[in-house]
């Protein structure tokens, strides 16, 4: 009698939703034997990771690959203290005498300092996220989508307010992230960034590709954007999995549901789905919803995903109450 | 039958002297069981710490305490990763188009960085190390003298170029350290900065305190300048090794070997020894330094230390070999 092998998971993102995914599917891994990846965006160009790529040229702008680590993180006290570590922040130091109230250290978080040094230290980025897994006892793999930071661009309808009824471009995902406007289509640059060989190697080998949460056109959708990423997700034997948001936020303002879903079919026509998985109370009136992933191929699973405090946020050990069955369903 | 308790070992110093003994030290351990800690100066003011201090008014300096972790660290290759990871410094970054080519992080080493932020973060300095100390696998303990920062400063005949002949007060451990003059008095600002807990217990409870190699000024004798940690170090039941340095320096220039042996005695005349190690090659006439090791009540131990290229530096692997049958012959 052989042993079965793990179910090997490939998840996709960035931020707060990445790390919601992760952190539900580490306590899955207590029912059900995974192996995780995680591919991440490499488009931050605000706060820490942004002054590190303006001030460092950063290889990669580490938060978002600190905040998967961190979400992946052993619960270990020394390797959860090691992440506590590198979620930290320098807080901004008093006004105190003779000391400047903002320092160059105020705000940077010690795992992207951390991150930055081991890049610079061992060269392969690939090779510097491997070792910081293990500082923190990772229960997964962390890799960035592409071997170089890239920049995420969008046309925004009325993404200039002294501009109103036009549509501008807005550079930079920060500045995506957080506008005021209609986005209409998203972009990457450079356009074909060369994706990580060992993302496409994690996504051939898959039996599970799981599609957010997260902020949709910065988070979620990069990843399509990147050719040969794209095709190998289209490619992969793997089922697709897309957990759909428990909410709009600046960038998806005025998107439906449904739209959400649409816009990864727009982004990436040969992307098929087999689950999609929402809130029922983000899905008043499924219907539409359902439509929508019928399209990619998929069924919708309504279920509660939602922290108890009302905020939209996943709330990882719901999350993972409802991706248990359907990983498990993989065997 | 009870287990034979290992030999406890405190080792005083600071920068690249204590890494030295600590490495010896951690080499020792496979042939005679140890329990080691390390006592630092908390006095840098120079390179990264020095800025951490004037920038964030860092509560200890970090540079001393990352060195002795360093050389602690377990020989497994992640602690030794995490090790290299700690001593890496920012490089400068080039010329490059747009960016400044002194940015905020070159110079820094990454592990000053992370030991400032894990202090933030817990609080509690002995705390914030002995976590450090978890992350490299350390082979034992790394204290600091003192539970602050404290200032150096010294008496030193020609210490002003422009004023040849005159005793100036020189200020900082760094410009103490590479003063051209002769140093004749040094001092610890504030005069009784108050002892590391954890230091004075285990100076309490050890087998063995050793002293040097090191700066010997600014690494060395201000452990006997904190008043509680001298009495602690002349009320302790250990026996005490002096292990002197292979050379001199700017801050020791024109002191003989036996002039480094009284200058402890004279900080702390209650210091007594039971043994002064040290290299043949620098002792060319054993006789006085026979007499000023006699005058602590110590013996003269002679034997090869130094590294096989010339420099005045200890190899470890040599320092061991002579520290092992003395550290052993306290059972």
């Amino acid at each position: 009698m052989t042993a079965r092998r793990p179910i090997r998971v490939v998840a996709f993102g960035g931020g707060h939703g990445l790390g919601a995914s992760l952190r539900a599917l580490r306590r899955s891994a207590s029912s059900v034997e995974l192996d995780i990846t995680a591919v991440v965006t490499v488009g931050d160009d605000g706060g820490s990771s942004g002054r590190l790529r303006a001030e460092r040229d950063a290889l990669l702008p580490p938060g978002d690959l600190r905040q998967a680590l961190a979400a992946l993180a052993d619960d270990d006290p020394v390797a959860q203290r090691t992440a506590a570590l590198l979620q930290h922040r320098f807080a901004p130091i008093g006004r105190v005498a003779g000391l400047d109230a903002a320092d160059p250290l105020t705000g940077h978080a010690v795992g992207n300092l951390l991150l930055l040094g081991l890049m610079e230290l061992v060269g392969d980025p690939v090779l510097a996220l491997d070792h910081a897994a293990a500082m923190v006892q990772a229960r997964g793999r962390v890799l960035p989508m592409a071997t170089h930071a890239v920049g995420i661009e969008a046309d925004v309808f009325g993404g200039d307010p002294s501009r109103p009824g036009e549509t501008v471009t807005v550079r930079g995902q920060h500045a995506v992230a957080v506008t005021q406007g209609h986005v209409e289509a998203v972009r990457l640059t450079p356009a074909e960034p060369p994706a990580c060989e060992a993302a496409l190697a994690a996504i051939a080998d898959a039996d599970w590709l799981i599609f957010g949460p997260g902020s949709w056109y910065t988070s979620v959708l990069p990843h399509l954007l990147v050719p040969e990423l794209a095709a190998a997700i289209v490619a992969s034997p793997a089922r697709r999995l897309i957990t759909l948001n428990l909410g709009s936020d600046n960038e998806t303002a005025g998107l439906s549901v449904a739209d959400h879903l649409a816009a990864l079919h727009w982004y990436l026509p040969g992307l098929r789905a087999d689950a999609v998985l929402a809130d029922a109370r983000w899905v008043p009136e499924p219907e539409p919803v359902r439509d929508a992933a019928k399209a990619l191929g998929a069924r919708l699973i309504l279920a509660s995903l939602a922290v108890a405090d009302g905020s939209p946020r996943h709330d990882p050990e719901s999350l993972s109450v409802a991706l248990v069955p359907l990983l498990g369903a993989v065997r």
